[in-house]
């Protein structure tokens, strides 16, 4: 039996990255396309619990089993596609091709990496794609066939439980990539800014912007490995338990 | 110097387990309140970038230095609050207390827990806290007592850098409480199901539901804590590497 992949994203299910990925899947088995209806970047594992959802089928010129967009968020998304329109738990949830960086820190805010945590919650092999490249222009061709190449290895490998990939492609030529290395993620932060705006009635109104700052001189973080060209993968986990921490807090007085 | 406290939730301003919560720290230090200004649970890590954001003084009843609501998610309150309210870092972040647990898998859903997992980024000792109990005629008393405990001791002993605590409250009196236990995150999961309805012009849509799955037996967990009666305190990370799985991954063929 072929295997069943579940394909989603957090730009929305006709972005040109999502496009590239399906493409990249559709050797590797049969393919349903769950994604939301509208752009849904920096959403996090934000999950509707306050309002319905719909799902609508969609034209894909690809040829896969089925696809639908969905007005609710990546993880929502995950959700109906496993319990609603699939059925059963795929046997591989991509997630991608984001347009633009996910690396280090971005993984927490990341819609299309909360898809692929969502995936690892229900122990599903999961895995989020991100190419290093904003522009409607961006190509996409490298990064697909990345993609092919670590699904691939995830349908024959499995993922440990619990755990999903952060795969950031860096911009350019599949050639031009150095190789692919296992990461940590890196330390880092957004340092941010709020532009201060007044609506036409004199109001004030605030515009999230900020400058990302690496903290982290490692070798072996995700950062490193893309700024010397090579394709990070970052194994990220649902259990947040900082275990090292534990031993500190037993100092407490509770 | 008073230490100077950020209190934010994700059940909007007024709710009443801020103002628990908030009359809880005032002992402690001055305070800001930053918080969303409609119900945000739900909305796990989510950052507003794709819209504007507005920030209203409100009028609290209770002595803090500064109370605003804002129309982003909790992530957004504390990004405003340190970058645009306060004009420097809190010394401590508390979020809270939600109305409903926070415990095992409900973290990275949770928009209490993001906002001090937002803290944690930020290099700010930062605690969320939940009540297990939904209700609207919640009683916060205990909640607030154990709140002014935990955040006595993270003003005086620090908390780790890139850390933030998980902590739950049992329902009940203060004195029903066995204990206040450090504890890992309990596996589990929330096995989802949807309400498929008709909406008046017939069309379907979809409501999520879903039964929470505790899947793990050890007791050291914060729902076997919590089960007991104990109060559960779970050290949370903002690193989401994976780090036992990076050998797993040597093996793939890149």
């Amino acid at each position: 039996m072929k295997p069943l992949i579940l394909v989603t994203n957090d730009d929305g299910v006709f972005a040109n990255g999502i496009l590239a990925l399906t493409k990249a899947m559709l050797p590797l088995g049969d393919i349903v396309v769950v994604a939301p209806d509208k752009p849904q970047s920096g959403m996090g594992h934000a999950v509707t619990i306050n309002n319905l959802l719909r799902l609508y089928p969609v034209k894909y010129d690809i040829p896969v089993m089925a696809a639908y967009s969905c007005s609710g968020t990546p993880v929502d998304c995950v959700k109906l596609a496993i319990y609603k329109v699939m059925h059963r738990k795929p046997d591989l949830i991509v997630s991608g091709i984001n347009h633009g960086s996910n690396s280090s820190i971005n993984v927490i805010y990341s819609g299309t990496m909360s898809a692929a945590v969502e995936g690892a919650v229900e122990s599903i092999p999961s895995i989020g794609f991100s190419l290093l490249d904003h522009s409607a222009e961006a190509d996409f061709d490298a990064a697909g066939r990345v993609a092919n190449i670590l699904a691939k290895n995830a349908l024959q490998h499995g993922i440990p439980e619990g755990v999903c990939l952060n795969v950031n492609i860096p911009k350019g030529q599949f050639n031009d990539i150095h190789g692919i290395k296992i990461c940590r993620q890196a330390k880092a932060l957004w340092e941010d800014n709020f532009d201060v705006r007044k609506d036409p009635a004199g109001k004030e109104y605030y515009w999230l912007t900020g400058e990302f700052k690496n903290l982290d001189e490692g070798d072996d973080t995700d950062e490193a490995a893309l700024a010397n060209n090579f394709v990070s993968v970052v194994p990220v986990q649902c259990d947040l338990t900082a275990y090292h921490a534990i031993q500190h807090l037993q100092h407490w007085k509770l």
